[in-house]
């Protein structure tokens, strides 16, 4: 395995639950890479496997052929590119930068005009996959920018994900991930409605599971990740809802598709529902569960 | 092509847009088919296919085998079973009885415990598939009853479509379409919302409806049916929202969803929802176009 | 005290919650009271207090000028006035027939034209006011059928309530209530969801309560009902949320709610939401507190 | 008619539907006032009717008492006030700032907080009661900053309305106004429903009206502005929705409590969809028309 001709040496900000495995695939597929985070031990962790350590942005970025960021939200974003002395400030002219949080549309089109201005090239590339797909190097990227920025990011993005899609100009990675996410969040909560009305009319839900699933009603969430314990192994509704996609970030990435309704001026009255519906669910105290647990509002 | 060993001779009852394709579906299968509808013109039509005509339901169902109805509503369905000199009281002992209407499920229930009390056999076999289904001999079956019961009608089922499923007992078929056809409406409502939030953010609708059919917000409506026009070639959407299956009748299937969620004391906040936003759909003038057409409310 | 000129002597059928007080105060008001329910226990206390026990609905009816029932759903009525033996075919022409029970108003039209055609004269009168007003005299009637039988009732639902509405044809008394108590549900859960909001964003719930309270916001539920605890003395929220009117008793009426929807091709869309979020409430483990307990969706 | 002890002139930023109004009541009520606005006509207008017209922010700042604001959205009150040049560079020391305009509280709290970083006081205060409550001087204001600087505006807030309310903290003005807004659509949306219901099922929507505002189904919608044509004279509904508070302005306000739910991490079920619902009405091209037109989607 070796890195690609044209990047060679990667900076990462950002090493959390998603951003470390990430950053091991970078450096598993031979790129030389150097790290940071606000949380020291993180630092630590990823130099022990071969990591450069830095203490801070400016040191991180420092010579480096691209940074990828993988941060919490959009002010985090917007403080680590714009601050004062921060990323636009410090990295060399012509570094690629590559953000892959998932962040608010508007932001991540203020930050890529704003690192356009200091002449640099910008992609959003938020993902999808869970820790699963991070650990696995099986992610999902949306990338909003130039199709020339995306293809020098490919061998990068290929070292930590299977699927690439190209959604359009700056800022339409967040916007098909926000879709997306609202979509997956709608069908979910449909799917537990359905299954909790047939069982409550008598029926047996891996039978009307079946039944659903090769009919009309057929989705991603009924097919691959049933909300009703014990139809389907190995998902999150047979384990408790343990590990999977957290209720919390189920309602943040809903809460982000609000905010895209918002500025659009688009009505979105099913997915702003599910976003009450989740935020209720974290309130009766469920939100560390797996975003299939919902089914539980209605059982 | 031959009729059963079982059943050779069938009543059919209510020869409207599905029921006559059906019937004649029947027909070209081999079966002895006599028929009977209230509009007359429809009774001919049949006859000089090859049916028998009939003026009565007493009149229809003697000496036949089995008996189809395909009915619009519950109490269709109750008049003809229950009523005075009706179904229920003309049909010799022993006919297999094969209600294929849309009713709710408790309707079919009381039905069928009404035909068991006199010593008939009978299952509930709601339809999906459409006019296009019921022509082509393509359409599914979700049955309600005994297993035993619907093996006996398999020959005249496996005549006019293609798939059959046993959904428990009898009114379970019901269950069954209720609750696929709910999480189908969620579904296309969400899609086409996500769709239009999407667009108003400035993506293409092709390049979303490509990404999130690859990723976890996949489903049947944007797969197989987008609402978006120009998306898909030969879908509703591509011819004005002509044909398919119309915004009326999707109103009328999540009011049977919403029965079942009345009997049964389950909530379902986004079925309830999306048949407020059909009905509205229609009370603007759209009751007739396809349920695609929804997309419409955002756009 | 005495009783009307023209109705001296009242069966009173279903000795509940509502239906006891409602007989004592018939009694206190020098009304012959005659008693009938399925548990015994209501009719002994009844006839302690003065009202002459019967052992069926036959004989609870005989003689007298009017029959009052008060029942908790539609089978419950149609059983007791269409059952064989039962009211109708028992009472002596020209008793005046007053069903006080809060079910579908197409059943209370249903009963009435059965009442109709055995030469009755029927109203529909469901209450609002719960228990307390039961107790204390002060309900609401909203009446449905003709006004000359409203005038004939006036004095026994004197006896009983405060204000007395004529609402229109038989079963208008049962539309009436099922709308208003829907508005009711629907301004509730707004009042819940503004003060959490409100509160959220770091405001004082008795501060915000007053500046909407004489704004526009105002409503029957902010006014008079208040679901914050501790803004509002002797509500049921400054008890934690006991006593007042059940969270089930409203997810009953929303559904009553919902079967008019149903039969009328109404949208309805925040309450049947509202419906849901009360179901989801009782499944919560909250049917039994006040409905304005509501609010701790929203903490 | 003579202003107050301590303020005596007053610049006036904002000559639109509201701010004209506003600012001729100033005038009458014997304050001294410079006018500014990016419409040149509007400045003019009000020159001619005795303020001083100002070519800038700068300019119609210098040396006055007391700087009033009345902008469209949460931006403009950014760049307005936070601007190179503007507001808060170019205002004498000691000016009291008072923002009338309807925006997100969390803009406000931060353009507030500006304020005070420079030495001044500020306070926002957001109207409601709409261009008629503007011209008659009878608007209600909810006022969020300290109480001593509320005292300092009164006597010019005096001079424009009739309702006062001290709402409590910097931005608190802002999030008053949109928790009554969003109740104020809540129940507007639940008594169109309930009144459509209720002619649906075969009523007379002023009994029903009456019915309702004189049980617990009452609110300010209902009974102040109700919204079936001829219930009530002299409301919108009476004059085909003409005049009163738009569509377009009630989405705005849901949208800005949408923010606030968002920042809060609320969940607003009803007043997120209320929110769609009036989106979507305006999609159908009835962004002009009275906000209780809404019952048309039900009709």
């Amino acid at each position: 395995m070796n890195a690609s001709n044209g990047i060679k040496s990667v900076a990462f900000i950002g090493l959390g639950n998603m951003g470390r495995p990430m950053a091991e695939n970078l450096l598993k597929a031979g790129f030389k890479v150097s790290v940071f985070d606000v949380v020291e031990a993180s630092v630590k962790a990823l130099a022990s496997a071969g990591a450069t350590p830095a203490a801070s942005v400016a040191e991180v970025v420092a010579g480096v052929d691209a940074v990828l960021t993988m941060l919490p939200s959009s002010p985090h974003v917007e403080d680590v590119y714009l601050g004062k002395g921060r990323l636009l400030e410090s990295a060399r002219a012509g570094t690629l930068l590559i953000d892959c949080s998932t962040i608010a549309s508007e932001a991540a089109a203020k930050v890529s005009k704003a690192a356009a201005v200091r002449g640099f090239t910008m992609i959003d590339a938020p993902v999808s996959g869970g820790t699963a797909g991070a650990v696995g190097a099986t992610l999902t990227f949306m990338v909003g920018g130039d199709e020339a920025a995306l293809e020098l990011a490919r061998p990068v993005l290929s070292a930590m994900g299977k699927n690439i899609f190209h959604a359009g100009a700056a800022g339409m990675g967040q916007v098909a991930k926000a879709c997306n996410n609202m979509l997956l969040a709608i069908h979910m909560v449909g799917t537990a409605e359905a299954l909790a009305l047939g069982v409550k009319c008598g029926m047996d839900p891996a039978k009307l599971s079946e039944i659903m699933g090769k009919s009309s009603g057929n989705n991603w969430s009924l097919e691959k990740y049933n909300p009703w314990p014990g139809v389907q192994p190995n998902v999150p509704a047979s384990r408790d809802y343990a590990g999977g996609f957290g209720v919390d970030l189920m309602a943040k990435d809903l809460g982000l598709a609000m905010e895209a309704a918002l500025a659009s001026g688009a009505s979105t009255p099913l997915g702003t529902l599910a976003r009450s519906l989740y935020r209720m669910h974290s309130t009766a105290g469920n939100g560390r569960l797996d975003f299939s647990s919902i089914v539980k509002m209605f059982q």
